[in-house]
């Protein structure tokens, strides 16, 4: 099986990683940016690709791995000979692609990439999606070889996912920021905080996260919140998220408690 | 050593655990609900007691672990013989107590506590502070017979511990409950995004979370965002915390890499 890899950002590096060491054969690398697509397919032993023009008719998959705004300018310059064209995006739509060819499918797998950590590609899920049964079976047997957890989703749902995936992972790591400079900023260290941090992962691994629920919002503890409202009184910024999650947590937990 | 417990709830709960697995003896327990108290104190092989007045005058040290609107009124109630009398607030001062004795303290314990998981206190980082030296010593002993990270801290820096810590963990718990809510809404499990929860919490164990921040805040992928608001229309509450979010995102990651 031959794929071309079009783009060479965390997810296409990542993603490119994945499926080499999953056995799968690279042949080309393209990037909006000559050098990096040369770094990335040095490293996957393929070809880098200077013009889309440039790619080779052959293969059985076109990987688009770009930012979600240049899918459409990727998949229209590479839309001849009815090829197998396939996003890797959480928030857009499979019919993006459905007037570039009759065979298109979404290969989106959910997880965080960071440029300088490995990915173990087995626990991480592979939601796939595919314009026809043909693609949708090839799809999975491609992401079968990399992860043990493979959904087909629907693009609304893999919307949903998405979004749930922001909160859980991106506001998340967000928060850490935050705690992080709270700390710092009176000379006190993260490592602190970070047995916190990692209970409060592990426990809803077992847990229903609502039913865990701990702090001064779910208490109705109104005075502990208004010091703390009180302590961020030079941020704003840091107020009003203070303030908004907990009365969040506070609607919550009443209406999932009636 | 002989200890005297003042409070059922939580911190109560498994601070007396933990205090007694140490092997320190609980003699007595107090509630405001006698009932918990009865329940507690079973568990801890201690003396359920009814009324504050009954508190034996012999313990090394008395342990308040109440709400934190309810410790001056217990600290009060007790305030005979110069007792060593420490509360476990993170968000309350020690001058709370000062008035009632010479000889008082805090002994705050980082960690959130469910009623019905076990806490490893080796781990747990535990926050004293004290009146006077005698009171620091025999805090740290204590707090040293349960866990291998104690640390001498203010009641100022103790709140902003405490409120770094309701950010990276009461918050980040809300927002787990968040997307489990939106995944359900849509029939998904919630086990689909468990990898991406541990994954992000474990990888800022070696990583600044500013620096491995990811998501369409971050790359300014405004096209994502608005999907992403659209998406949660119907939701107001939701869709504030996503925009202030990403704008707190956005401009966090704009201050830190000038």
């Amino acid at each position: 099986m031959q794929i071309v890899l079009l783009g060479s950002g965390n997810i296409a590096t990542h993603l490119g990683r994945g499926l080499k060491l999953a056995g799968l054969d690279i042949v080309q690398v393209w990037s909006r940016d000559y050098k990096n697509a040369h770094k990335l397919a040095d490293s996957l032993a393929a070809q880098p690709v200077k013009k889309l023009a440039d790619i080779t008719a052959d293969a059985d998959l076109y990987l688009i791995a770009v930012t979600d705004g240049a899918i459409a300018d990727v998949a229209k310059a590479i839309s001849t000979d009815n090829r197998l064209i396939v996003h890797t995006s959480g928030s857009t739509s499979l019919d993006i692609l459905t007037s570039f060819s009759s065979r298109t499918g979404v290969f989106y797998p959910l997880q965080t990439f960071s440029k300088n950590k490995a990915v173990d590609f087995r626990q991480v899920p592979i939601a796939i999606e595919g314009g026809n049964k043909e693609v949708i079976q090839f799809l999975r047997l491609v992401a079968e070889r990399l992860s043990e957890k493979v959904i087909e989703l629907s693009s609304a749902d893999r919307l949903a996912l998405h979004v749930s995936a922001v909160f859980a992972c991106n506001f998340t790591n967000h928060l850490y920021a935050i705690a992080k400079q709270l700390l710092a900023q009176r000379h006190l260290n993260f490592d602190l905080i970070k047995p916190l941090i990692t209970e409060t992962a592990e426990r809803i691994k077992d847990n229903d996260p609502a039913t865990v629920q701990t702090g001064p919002a779910v208490r109705s503890d109104l005075q502990t919140v208004s010091k703390h409202v009180d302590f961020l009184k030079d941020d704003t910024r840091l107020q009003e998220i203070y303030e908004k999650l907990s009365q969040s947590i506070a609607s919550f937990n009443k209406n999932s408690q009636p």
